[in-house]
């Protein structure tokens, strides 16, 4: 077996990042050779947390099988959202938070799932199992992540072992979780320098529900107005969108980090079934979410619902 | 969430059964409601290691979704060795020590597998982590387990940690691994009695490796001569389990636990990628594989190189 390659999905978010970080620290402590690498740059609230901490971004690597026969996984596991070449390669092992899918190997190998928020939460008790020490810098990444997948704890995928492990490695790191945290969260909602083009695709999924296909951007902010004060730019584009990628429908859900809800733009049709969805009468193609924050669990089932009904 | 139903593959053998026992006792001690089943009777090996350690077998199940809408898989995790409405439940968890295929979540889940020899090591591992006392009737299931797996350690697929384990459990169990493990084990050859029908199904999975469906059965013995002198019989059952079944091809792996080697006898097509595959010539179907215990790592893997290169 060749060096471990062990990475996180593409257009990686700080959680696959730091997760693979931490988890090549773990391996070779282990005795295993392992180096963390990336399948994209780290976007501007990890850069943050990887300067706070002194740490070097992973590097980027396009295909595995061009240095290494055998690599290891970590914040997902379908292969659509893997190395474009992992067919080619075995998987030693996996370490995820995800579902299942799309995901097969011909030998046994590691694997270790839980449905927690972070996939870090099960690095950190992987780490007390083996009861190997974490080193304060690589606490405070394994703290980042944990933050930034449960929005500080307020998004309704945190459990309360995301929590436990948030403010051990917190402890460990020399941080206030809430002052550093909001602060980290705050850097990766520099939208000011972005283009509508770039609001529009920073983390955006398409959904077939019923026989529409909805098409759902999400961004986090500190200033939901300074996002709608591009309302009408936004608007044309998305409505463009729907043209020329045929979404029936496409939501914009504007999240405020400091609030925990968000602002709605809706585009496209039915716009009353949006409305049922959430419970609100759209202004102007808006409406306020309260409570808001997480497009899987508060988003995309009650818009399901309604239009599987 | 109902009940959870926890349960190894079909035609379960001493891994099988023990794991679900002793990961139902698990999670019952973690304050989670989880029963025990099985897909099918114990065979002799198990029947006389839940006999000396005074534990009733399972019950049988033939479908779970018309009892819960949960379930837990241990020692497996491919669908067409589960449950047969495996598609109508939600799977909660899996603790396994296979390759991963067939498997597919709509959701997160507990999954915990390890390349080791037996899944019971895994859980003995887990109650360690989890800081649960195991009873000593259970260690000793468990043992009996690893003990069966590892054909007393001889298997290829035994590793470090499966001898660690069994060592411990056979500690509180009270028992010793040889003397005990070597009645285990001629207690599962008693194969005279057993109808051809009964040989072909008391260990045996089915394998898609490229376009091909491979059903590979394997028996214990410690005279491989006396399985042998019904082949003709045995073939006759296999063509016919091909047309009916639709295998494309069936191996019998007849393994000799003191000699630690195995014959082969294969009915259907390609055969010579079966000869391929071990780098023999089969005379009569038939030949003999020295040094080979393991479907798992002696078997599957090269079969699955050739029909999927």
């Amino acid at each position: 077996m060749s060096k471990l390659l062990v990475f996180g999905h593409q257009n990686p978010d700080t959680d696959a990042i730091t997760s693979a970080i931490a988890y090549a620290y773990l391996l070779n402590q282990t005795g295993m050779e392992a180096e963390a690498v990336a399948l994209g740059l780290p976007n501007e609230e990890t850069a943050y947390a990887l300067e706070k901490f002194n740490v070097n971004a992973p590097r980027v690597i396009e295909t595995a099988a061009n240095e290494t026969d055998t690599v290891v996984l970590v914040d997902h596991n379908e292969a659509q959202q893997s190395v474009s070449d992992i067919k080619d390669v075995e998987v030693y092992a996996v370490v995820d938070h995800h579902r299942i899918a799309n995901f097969e190997t011909a030998n046994p190998l590691y694997y270790r799932a839980e449905p927690v928020g972070c996939t870090n939460t099960i690095l950190y008790k992987m780490f007390k199992e083996k009861n190997i020490a974490i080193p304060a810098d690589l606490a405070g990444l394994m703290a980042s992540a944990i933050i930034s997948d449960s929005l500080l704890f307020k998004s309704p995928t945190c459990t309360e072992e995301d929590k436990e492990a948030a403010t051990a490695l917190a402890a460990i790191a020399g941080i206030s979780l809430e002052e550093y945290g909001l602060t980290m969260l705050k850097a990766g909602t520099n939208l000011g320098t972005k283009t509508v083009a770039e609001l529009l695709t920073l983390d955006a999924k398409s959904f077939p529900m019923g026989d529409k296909n909805v098409r759902i951007a999400q961004v986090n902010t500190v200033d939901v107005q300074d996002v709608l004060s591009r309302q009408a730019e936004l608007s044309a584009a998305m409505e463009a969108a729907n043209q020329t990628e045929n979404y029936d429908l496409f939501l914009m859900v504007i999240t405020n980090i400091i609030e925990s809800d968000s602002a709605l733009l809706a585009i496209g049709s039915p716009l009353d079934a949006v409305e049922e969805a959430f419970g609100v009468k759209l202004v102007n193609n808006t409406a306020n979410l309260p409570g808001v924050v997480s497009r899987k669990k508060q988003v995309v089932p009650p818009l399901t619902d309604v239009f599987t009904k």
